[in-house]
């Protein structure tokens, strides 16, 4: 298991329903660290953006913001080959870790409308 | 002069042109440190977007990004009386510094198409 894939949680509850429109609780968030190879975290918006459409990526403290904004910039990359071109949307929210509340960035993943 | 204003080169020939389409260079490309106020630069980015309707960011290095990440969120939030939502697409280019090749984030910004 890599150490990014320590990182990834994975709402399985997701995978359950069929995944036809974007008014339902989404795919899993892709959880970046400082440490993330912005790469394999690259490969699984690519994957989760073939699959779903939509990504959600997620980092707190500026290493992993940086991590996750290559990742997403390597990620546009990945998905020329699937005539996907990706935007984003940085937000923040309000985060539990370790029953210390703290603010995340996320980045909503959506596809270039044509 | 704040220091975020050290850092924001106005590129004036774009200002001699006429602002109607997005095939000429652009407006001035907004330029973070990792000492940028988030604030000041996402109050930056909001004036660029209501002049021109496009804006891109630069930051070098994770403290930079981080600072871009965070105004791009607050500028949404000072954009929305404007009714003017934004996405960003992050990529990176080449930039000379001092003489040294260095790799730098930018952020287009634009407005997300309705």
């Amino acid at each position: 298991m890599s150490e990014y894939d320590s990182h990834h949680v994975q709402v399985t509850d997701s995978f359950l329903e069929p995944v036809s429109t974007f008014t339902d609780d989404g795919p899993d968030i892709i959880k970046v660290s400082a440490r993330s190879r912005s790469t394999a975290v690259a490969g699984a918006i690519a994957g989760v953006m073939r699959q779903h459409n939509i990504a959600e990526v997620q980092a707190i403290g500026a290493g992993a913001v940086n991590q996750a904004v290559k990742a997403l910039a390597i990620a546009r990359g990945y998905l020329e080959r699937d005539e996907i071109d990706i935007v984003t949307t940085p937000y923040f929210t309000e985060v539990d870790i370790d029953g210390q509340e703290r603010t995340a960035v996320r980045f909503r993943v959506e596809p270039r409308p044509s």
